[in-house]
């Protein structure tokens, strides 16, 4: 008793949830209606080019044009246009795509054509926002004109009309919610994100152009105007042509169409051009990093055959280029899909692969070609490739070629380069390399100093995401640390065999310790006696490399060690036993006196490494202008 | 010549469309599905109620079942049903919702029934993860089971089939592409999504719950155990209840359920509840502000009769709410338009102001009721009630009776309090009263310290917002303006009629201004010799207030002038005349003296104002240990 049937599907259950719930965003009716238009003027190019269409077709373009008091959008093409047949095929069936069936038919001579190609339900968007549609409309064939006209209900009527061109005329009865789609400023602004791209002209209203005076002209006479159309889009962006083709200032040109609020110039582009396992175009700029929190505004941009998708391309573009710019066009990417799933999905890894390997080759020539101007633009790329190096393992293994490290005075390394370079003298007794560095040469000034009259190189890695990355080299180079400038007293970042000869005993050392912690009563420091060379500075506070880091990297998110974030600063108070201050302060018999020195002495240790604050500062100012007079 | 006639819809034409392209997210098909299962179960109960079926009802409950060797999905109700009508008319005929017609048909009773009734196209979104979809279902009033296949081609077949119980068991043989969706784990994180707090209880597998142990059992006996049902949902979460039957702890273990992974508890609570102009119930948390850069993840969740729908509440919740953390239940909330429909949308803005009239009136309730315990909480909620004063108009006149305006003391005023508090002592010889403030207590010390002298009050601003609220106030206040402490030397701060006499002459000024300008050598600040009480500092550095808060509100962004951004810091160093110190400076007659006295006090005044950085500071250091000695 198995019974076998067809899913029915009623026209007036289905009509509206296409007309309200199909497309979440109203405003894209008018990329789909200028995708149509764009499509019917390929298809006639196509036609024409391959002769199966013989008519003349000068310069097509699409137009877009508003009544207000008829409060109707216009959409007019020149492209194919419609029999009645071709109505009643296209139209009145709704979901049979003109695009599929077309670039199924010529399928080996159309690849290229540049059709979009939807799911045949575009047309259908008109009804979210007009109570009504018309469609005027005339087949290139030759065959009569036909009027259709629809209120959505879905009944149409369908009649002979007189039109003298072909091509294709859609008038949308604008409905009263919807009135936004009669200003000319909102059409524009749609017109600009969506179809600024688009290979078909597109004409919305008049402009005025100055014209040059004719020869012989006066002096006083104002030079003639005319009017001519005004066409929105530019339909041949720079992507869509070859890196061969075009000129740094036509790059540069063309990121200012794409951000014309941009003042900064790109500091580089990496053009992407690939057919083959997927098809791939677009140009990626690295901007010039400043501290406008508006920066995110402009962001990369997913084109498909040249219509604008979206600019979240998260999945899409490996996460550390997110901070790059530009346009990325692939009819590939699927797009109405979880991001789950564009994680998981195959072509979707290779597409982001592919960037990923196309960035780093066009870094390591950029570094090849020009490395003087590579390390002027270091501090601005720094970040985004650190945080590529730290998420992306083939970049990372990439990276050796162009990463730098820069140095506290202007010089840039590569890493066998800083390595081959500091390994005589920061080699410690057990064969490591350590590799000072500060994070800030403002605060750590005196530190620097110390390190590099020593004769110690010192970088300068000063981004918030840095600890993460010397964790990773640390892990995966061999035999190197990192150690701060301010992490131990010069004569212990890196350790030697030799030895300091000490003027105090270690009965004399532990007394002084004793009396320093007394006098300073803070349980944040430990106070620690040592031999060092007497002109180093008699008290220095340190801060051991270990926690301090782990504490960075819990804050600036994810890694690090759990529960550190939470433990308080820790200081070392080293003071210099072979110091002449520290010998003055040992020997004072006055306790008042004694207490005093050591007081201003730790004061003038906690000023350099910035801990001197608030009412403790202000009294160690006041005390300082008394020892002034 | 005309016709009419009706747009035609073909199945297999759209079918694919819904199939693949009608969701962007594949895995809402697991909502669509227990949505329906629940609606079954909620209509078998109101019909139970009204006296329209007899069934023994007992606990419903839905039932998620992975089976992995058969690559299968199941889910499992204890609803209606259906009959072999009736899965032709709501299974084969796309769109036909059901929901729609049983809310019609009993539309005077079953208002409240919390139906979630959708459009009819929920069961079809199974086709996006599933090859082939069974359906086992049998009728409450007693038809025979059938058993529906369809592979999505779209053909299906119906057969007679056995099944015990009235439900419907839907059978999902999910498609290679998508077997996370027979990962245990996957399901979880999808039912915890998006039905955590549907009406219906959810049984997704089973646990071990362990029992008390029966009395005089040994010591040594293990607790006996017992298999139940894993029920992960809550089918009546706090919101869906009234205030009055909710305690203090029943909004804070709501708020657990919510974000498992929050330690902090909420500060409070607000609760909505409103069915007139537009239904909307929840609870909006104030969170305890934190430094986590994770803390965006916890939004607050939009849910439509307990079903998850989203975490973006942008156009619904007032900006400066979204902050907050909670739920918002509405089913009358349009959620697939555009954003700017959105906030044109009558209904969605009535919603926001509510929100916003609702939350104000909390504040002012919580602050009469609590003002201690209001003022505990003040610092983590500033930020929020500052926002929405700068933002929303009408929550700006209500904030007089909430906001507060804390000093560095730790005492808390209401405007109006403050500026009673203050006017006799703080308003200047022009009749403005004069609001000091600092934005750091320690790095302002020696200011805020020289003010509170006076006799003062110092209010303690330092949210990122404050300049532009300041401004704001500034403007809609009258006879009121904010000043920072270290804008001018103290006797300057609040001008008064009164003249310090000076103890040196106008030439005398004139030479000493000229020749500490001479020695500091730095553009960047300003001398002025004054004649101010020989108490005060002999050298301060003052920035004066305009510049620096427009500088500040553009930083911040939005506001402030444009270009003062880009301008240098300026500095005035107020010399004062009238100081001991600043006398010897002026009557010393050895130049490398007077050099090196002058020097040591603009560091001394710099370090004050944390100016004093770098090899500057390291100078500093290194020749105070000099004096020390």
């Amino acid at each position: 008793m198995s019974q076998k049937g067809t899913i029915n599907v009623a026209v007036e259950n289905i009509f509206p949830l296409i007309k309200k719930f199909l497309y979440s965003d109203h405003e894209i009716f008018l990329r789909e209606l200028v995708s149509n238009a764009t499509d019917a003027t390929l298809k006639l190019q196509h036609l024409a080019r391959i002769g199966e269409a013989s008519v003349e077709l000068g310069d097509q373009k699409i137009e877009i044009k508003i009544d207000k008091e008829a409060k109707t959008l216009h959409i007019i093409d020149q492209g194919l246009g419609m029999s009645e047949d071709e109505v009643q095929k296209y139209i009145n069936e709704v979901a049979f795509s003109g695009a599929e069936e077309f670039l199924e038919k010529y399928k080996d001579t159309a690849k290229d054509s540049g059709i979009i190609g939807h799911f045949g339900l575009g047309f259908y968007s008109a009804f979210m926002v007009a109570d009504q549609v018309e469609i005027i409309t005339k087949s290139f064939r030759g065959d009569g004109a036909v009027h259709w006209t629809c209120d959505g209900s879905p009944n149409y009527t369908l009649e002979p009309a007189t039109k003298e061109d072909f091509g294709t005329e859609i008038i949308l009865h604008i409905s009263d919610d919807e009135t936004e789609f009669l200003e000319e400023s909102r059409i524009t602004e749609l017109l600009n994100k969506y179809n600024k791209f688009m290979p078909v002209p597109i004409k919305f209203g008049m402009r005025t152009e100055t014209l040059e005076k004719p020869e012989g002209a006066a002096e006083e006479d104002a030079a003639p105007t005319e009017e001519v159309d005004n066409i929105i889009n530019n339909p041949s962006p720079a992507w869509t042509k070859q890196p061969s083709e075009l000129e740094e200032a036509d790059y540069k040109g063309f990121y200012r169409e794409l951000y014309p609020t941009q003042f900064e110039e790109p500091l580089f582009n990496i053009h992407l051009n690939v057919d083959y396992p997927f098809n791939l175009t677009g140009i990626l700029y690295f901007p010039k990093m400043t501290q406008d929190l508006n920066v995110q505004k402009d962001r990369i941009q997913l084109y498909q055959n040249q219509v604008y998708v979206t600019d979240n391309v998260e999945g899409i573009v490996p996460e550390f280029l997110t901070m790059l710019r530009g346009v990325i066009d692939s009819p590939d990417i699927p797009l109405n899909v979880s991001r789950s799933y564009l994680q998981a999905d195959g072509a979707v890894k290779k597409i982001s692969s592919y960037i990923t390997r196309k960035v780093a080759d066009k870094l390591k020539s950029l570094f090849n070609d020009d490395r003087k101007g590579f390390e002027e633009k270091w501090n601005d790329i720094k970040i985004v490739i650190e945080y590529g190096m730290l998420s992306e393992e083939k970049f990372f293994d990439k990276a050796d070629k162009f990463a730098l490290y820069p140095t506290v005075d202007g010089s840039y390394y590569l890493w066998d380069e800083l390595v081959e370079k500091i390994k005589d003298a920061q080699t410690d007794k057990d064969g490591k390399t350590v590799i000072l560095y500060t994070s800030n040469k403002e605060t750590q000034h005196s530190y620097v100093a110390a390190a590099t009259e020593r004769g110690y190189e010192v970088l300068l890695l000063d981004s918030p995401i840095i600890s993460h990355l010397m964790q990773k080299l640390e892990g995966s180079k061999e035999n190197v640390s990192f150690v701060r400038v301010d992490a131990d007293h010069v004569d212990n970042l890196i350790k030697k065999d030799e030895e300091q000869i000490s003027k105090l005993s270690d009965e004399e050392k532990e007394s002084l310790q004793k009396v320093i912690t007394d006098t300073i009563k803070d349980a944040e420091y430990t106070v620690q006696v040592e031999a060092m060379s007497s002109d180093a500075a008699p008290f220095i506070i340190t801060q051991p490399e270990f926690m301090r880091r782990m504490k960075e990297m819990q804050a600036s998110g994810g890694g690090g060690m759990m529960g550190f974030g939470n433990m308080p600063d820790m200081h070392n108070l080293v003071v210099n036993g072979n110091h002449d201050l520290v010998q003055t302060i040992f020997n004072e018999k006055d306790e008042a006196k004694k207490t005093g020195l050591i007081q201003q002495a730790v004061d003038l240790a906690k000023l350099s490494q910035g801990l001197l604050k608030g009412e403790k500062l202000t009294e160690f100012v006041n005390r300082s202008y008394g020892l002034i007079k």
